[in-house]
């Protein structure tokens, strides 16, 4: 028996209020010149602390030993989908994260300028990285020219400098396709193929995408130096099982930054818009308590200063977190995950591979006996080292969502 | 490869001895109510306390991660078998646990007794929980005029209170089958139904409970309350690999409680009979040490005051266990496991998901410097938290038993 099945077939339907908090790029690791401590371990988190006291611990593997993860296996990972078979494109998770609203089935590329020599020779991938009111100025044009191709809807929409997407709605198209895109200067673009020669709606699909550069390039011909793009990432938003009839919770999600949303939109959770602060999250959370079972919380800012190598800045980031989350305890949560969607320790400028450290709580979770929640507390926990798509189901069995498995 | 069949290829036959200590549902949680300590950490334990010093230490999941096993997929995940893999149905776990002798292929259900009223409409699903002595008297009379439909053998056997098993013995018979049961007042009892509609055998199997409804209804009809009865769970007993042909080890069960004796004979353990109590146990196990290779000695009062949430007779059960391990210490066993199937909290007052404490002595096990077999200190030892099923393996590398894999 494949194992979601077992779970879904134990799951019992029950009044619960559960809350997963993602303190984005969280993990670290500890360096000599760090003093051996990682921001966690560094801040001053007295309300952590407390929480630490009653809580198990762990961490979690975003997809498998080694592999670091985009935010987009991060967050499938941790909301429990195995990120091996649910890939969301690279153009997808750019849509979203421009805010655009996807729909099953929507195929999307990131695409950039770049600029052409007079027989359609890549001279530069990224157009001289054009300032973003530029790359909105062509994007302007050409969608006030291209707005469907045959039945298919196109959208576009501007990133920053050089950098767009696109995103075509129809029928029968699929992705993934081959990338329109040389990778080094000197070279035409290339013509899109599908990646699975058979597939009937990929091939459809890079017929469209060759009928777009038919329809876009004219357009850009006299335009300096921004008179071509290159499009990669091709590929259709997947069907992913919603949220709510996998684990029988009415999740909201509660995030800042539009990929974030995108992303819980991805397995239909409700946006809950208006907070900017962790603060305002958390009161949102707590207005919202009765509206909803899950509430996932999103956290940016210690993934941002890890990528920019700021430990003070992280260190910060984590007490501001710690200070707000009082706010979010006025209500009685049955079951509190905290933790990160991977790690980005500020030594290495970026996103990692190191298991994130987490931290569970409820009456159920039984206590690891650990003063505090760092990542070297929670090499000891009772958690262990386990894969992030097992977190979720561990927070069902603390609510007591689960009927026993055989006699 | 198929790991196991490695694991079949790597086995050399040797001669070793092996014990398996099960304190069933051993693995608890610390709260505040508890001081932060678990029973085991609790208890006084200076046997366990010395093993521990020579051992490796870590823990236990008995399924999956937040999965609650009952005492069959706890125990089949202990003697190595995955407990998805090898499903034993809910009548197949009760008739074991009256005592009755199975054999591969038998058709198991549980079923009670309920009151019916003229229409055949069910009253009361229990029939006012009558006492067993009614609930005996009852299954004699069936007993006495149902022996055999056609070729097969219908062995029934009463329970506790309105409790009784069928047990169908023929050839072509196979579950699992829907239940005749309509989990609820108001209702007629359902006909069974076969779990796959293109199943032959469950076919055959549903058609025969009918028959057997037919026959013995009419038995109880002037009976009062119990005019009638529900089935439920009803499967057949799986085959499953013999444990001496997996494992090159001729192994023997002492336990008290006819579940757990049931369970190690489904796996083709051999039973010893007699020992009522764990000194007892421990000095068989003693005593027949040069006629078996693995004993799998089983505890039952870990669970049993685990699911009457009561800890300081929890406790007290851990430090008698501990007091008589002494005993089977006399002799010189190869390698020692000492876990439970499961944990069994004394604040949740039932079976659990979290993993177990495992104990590993061995010439060959190393030392986790650990000062005590705890929970907490399992967390950091060098098993990690591992899936159950992997015990044995392991056990049979530290005797070992395993040839090199590869050069």
């Amino acid at each position: 028996m494949n194992l979601d099945e077992l779970y879904s077939e134990l799951t019992l339907k029950s009044k619960t209020k559960m809350a997963l908090l993602v303190m984005d790029g969280l993990g670290d690791i500890a360096t000599k010149e760090q003093n051996y401590l990682t921001p966690l371990e560094a801040a001053v988190t007295p309300n952590l602390d407390a929480l630490a006291k009653n809580s198990a611990q762990g961490r979690l593997i975003p997809v498998a030993p080694g592999i670091t993860p985009g935010s987009g296996p991060g967050h499938l990972g941790l909301f429990g989908y195995d990120p091996l078979e649910f890939q969301v494109g690279r153009g997808v998770i750019e849509a979203l994260g421009l805010g655009l609203e996807l729909k099953p089935g929507d195929v999307c590329a990131r695409a950039n300028f770049a600029t052409l020599d007079a027989k359609g020779i890549v001279t530069d991938r990224r157009a001289g990285r054009i300032p973003t009111e530029v790359c909105e100025k062509m994007v302007a044009l050409l969608s006030a020219k291209i707005k469907k191709i045959g039945d298919t809807q196109v959208i576009i929409k501007a990133g920053k400098e050089h950098r767009f997407v696109v995103v075509f709605r129809g029928k029968g198209l699929e992705g993934p396709l081959t990338d329109a895109d040389p990778n080094r200067e000197g070279l035409p673009i290339p013509t899109v193929k599908p990646r699975d020669a058979k597939n009937l709606k990929q091939k459809k699909t890079a017929k469209l995408i060759a009928d777009f550069y038919k329809l876009a390039l004219p357009i850009l011909k006299n335009e300096k130096p921004a008179n071509g793009f290159l499009m990669r990432g091709i590929a259709h938003q997947p069907e992913i099982p919603l949220f709510e009839e996998r684990y029988k919770l009415k999740p909201a999600c509660l995030a800042v930054y539009p990929m974030y949303k995108g992303l819980a939109q991805l397995v239909g959770m409700t946006k809950i818009e208006g907070p900017t602060t962790i603060r305002e999250q958390f009161e949102r959370a707590v207005a919202e308590y009765d509206n909803y079972d899950f509430f996932f919380v999103h956290f940016k800012y210690t993934d941002k200063y890890g990528e920019d190598g700021n430990f003070p800045a992280k260190k910060k980031a984590i007490e501001e977190f710690d200070a707000a989350l009082p706010i979010l305890l006025k209500k009685k949560f049955d079951v509190i995950a905290i933790t990160g969607d991977h790690s980005t320790p500020c030594a290495l400028h970026g996103h990692s591979w190191h298991p994130q450290p987490v931290l569970l709580h409820s009456a159920t979770s039984g206590s690891d006996k650990l003063e505090r929640f760092t990542e070297t507390g929670a090499n000891s926990g009772s958690l262990g080292i386990m894969p992030a798509k097992f977190l979720i189901r561990l927070m069902q069995a603390n609510a007591k969502m689960f009927d026993k498995f055989g006699a």
